[in-house]
């Protein structure tokens, strides 16, 4: 269990640096830009440079079946195990845009490449914005050509690149942490699942100067993942251009072991995760659900994601009602194996719901505060699992709806 | 697919007439009385009386695994096929109870037994409001006795019953349709799904004076079911009560074929459906999700309901918002079987989004009314399914929040 060190569950047990992200850890380069891809005129294109000695890399992607030209590219790019660059931008997301958005893709990574003295599959694109829009491609090239001439390494630079990458983002969201024996991860977030409306998509970056090859980078990963970004789930949406990229550039020249690597790259991680937590739109309560007593951790997931989506439950808590029953009613719909005469709910450490009935009263929960925790224990196994998600505020109805395309 | 004939995707082809329910079949009495289970002092229970010479009856129960007492009582009575009558009361669930809501559940069908000389085991009881709560068992034994004592035929004593079950519904909701050979059916409805907050459930009462036996009533309502009350999908809530029954008295003396039945019986509860739609809680549209060209009438259902239940679909069609992204999105998170590159959204007319890349601009749809149909085409099959929603309004989240128990 050393993964769950970190993780959303545990909440982080190294000590995180949110002043730092990808330029921290020995080898990175990084730029932000304002391109003009946002009529804004807020800088929109960002770039992430491995300076080597290695070029491992590994990633994970949307499952959703509607993929961006982006996802596609990146998804094959990195079956190699290698990158030497990302490029980011935001201000269009390139999705659902057919073949001629695929190779606008295609044509942003030669352009990276070629600046970079690299080959087109060396290099990831991440894109960000509205669904269904061109992106104004003499723009996004120009503006690769001023990111390679910022191209910098130290806090600015990465600072440059997190604020680059946002959207309805309320601020950048970084954070860096280290080895004692000599090495580090930082990165970079922006959004939080399907959050930010049209403006759809997370994008996460992540460095390390550790040794560590692809294949091991790759498990590390998804091992981090599995506990962080999975576990956030806000409005049960997952975007057309979800992304974490991993890039190690063994600058440190030591080698972790593969739990030290991935306990850090899941602090790191897990620290994010709650950055898109709190900087989540109309959210006023950040809610922790934690499922005990499940059969599998997969029924434990799925129990605290069928909470988190209920939009019964995320309005009365909105309204600081510690409203169990609708909880109960939500814990009802689950696949999970489970027994109504056995379920217990506590909310901010009031049992309110002990084994099939009620136990104390309602108001013995206070939820006047910002943080909510509620725990549902099964008791039918021992697996257990935190999934994090907000309320359904006005706000984000409001910002969700008075959008205008 | 005589059993689509009003279902909600065809509309009723058949004539409702929504000022008689129950009570309009021969061989039927219901009241509707004030019980003092409510504080308001607004009408409470429900008692609706099958006086023959036929007692079939058939029932279909909420999935949810959290059941309420009344559910786990009248899905044991319903098995023998029969039923005298049913009792339903509003300002109560009876959920989340234990033991001792079980036996209130076991005494009220006792007492309603004994004022009509017949066995608890002939009485079905159903409750609707929070959850969590015990029942004031002094005041619904009597309200039975003040219940049975106002039985009667006719449309006031069916317009009654149909008003003492209501909760958060803003009006009584009746259908009543007649065959040409001489017998009908009528029913009403209150709620929908998890509509109502905590006061929870969707209850249904139907009945007929139809000849037919318990087995073919029951396949007759489960057909009808399946393509009438399972295609309203307004927030994902199914809840720990709801509950459909139909009674069969016979008195029309007349045999239908089950085609026959089955048709008239879905248009009525189409009928009912489409008006609980029309009484959702904040709705400001109406919407009709159809998925065309799917592989099997399950995934067609699947896609309806992933888009129904999408926050971000649901806010932006709040805003008269068309913005297909945000279906496409919710689209490719479904496991059905599809294909980005073959996929198309139409709404309100107008195609969006054809095969994979944007058609018509979205200024091309308008949505400034109360109606909204999209229609979805995976182009993987031949199946189709309709799935009715509403929007997600700052109304809904009012009412859903500022609820206080």
């Amino acid at each position: 269990m050393t993964a769950e060190a970190g993780s959303v569950a545990a909440g982080s047990t190294v000590a995180v640096d949110r002043e730092r992200s990808v330029t921290a850890p020995a080898g990175f380069r990084a730029a932000g830009v304002a391109a003009g891809i946002k009529v804004s005129g807020a800088a929109d294109l960002a770039l992430v440079v491995n300076d080597g000695p290695r070029d491992d890399a590994a990633g994970v992607f949307t499952t959703n079946k509607v993929k961006a030209a982006p996802v596609l590219w990146s998804q094959q790019v990195i079956k190699q195990r290698r990158l030497k660059a990302v490029v980011l931008n935001s201000g269009g997301a390139n999705a659902c845009t057919g073949p001629e958005g695929f190779q606008d893709t295609h044509t942003t990574a030669e352009k990276v490449a070629e600046v970079l003295g690299a080959g087109a599959v060396d290099i990831a694109v991440c894109s960000t914005g509205l669904i269904g829009e061109r992106l104004p491609m003499d723009r996004v090239l120009s503006g690769v050509d001023t990111a390679a001439a910022a191209l910098a390494g130290g806090q600015r630079a990465g600072l440059d690149a997190a604020t680059a990458v946002l959207t309805t983002d309320s601020r950048p969201k970084q954070a860096w942490a280290a080895h004692p024996t000599g090495w580090s991860v930082g990165g970079f977030v922006k959004g939080a699942g399907m959050l930010a409306p049209n403006l759809a998509t997370m994008l996460c970056v992540l460095t390390t100067d550790a040794v560590i090859d692809g294949d091991q980078l790759d498990a590390a990963l998804r091992a981090a993942t599995t506990v962080t970004f999975d576990r956030l789930d806000v409005d049960g949406g997952t975007s057309t251009n979800d992304t974490v990229l991993v890039l190690s550039s063994g600058a440190s020249g030591v080698t972790p072991s593969r739990e030290e690597f991935t306990a850090l790259l899941t602090a790191v991680s897990g620290d994010l995760v709650r950055q898109l937590q709190g900087d989540a739109e109309g959210v006023t309560k950040e809610i922790a659900i934690t499922v005990r007593g499940a059969a599998t951790e997969a029924d434990a997931v799925e129990v605290g994601r069928i909470v988190a989506e209920d939009n019964l439950v995320k309005t009365a808590l909105f309204g600081s009602d510690p409203n169990w029953g609708r909880i109960a009613m939500a814990i009802g719909r689950a696949k999970a194996k489970l027994d109504a005469e056995l379920l217990s709910i506590q909310i901010n450490g009031a049992l309110l719901f002990d084994r099939g009935t009620r136990a104390q009263d309602r108001s013995a929960a206070d939820l006047s505060g910002r943080d909510i925790d509620i725990v549902i224990d099964l008791r039918v196994g021992d697996a257990e699992a935190t999934i994090l998600t907000t309320d359904l505020s006005h706000a984000y109805v409001e910002e969700n709806s008075a959008y205008s395309s």
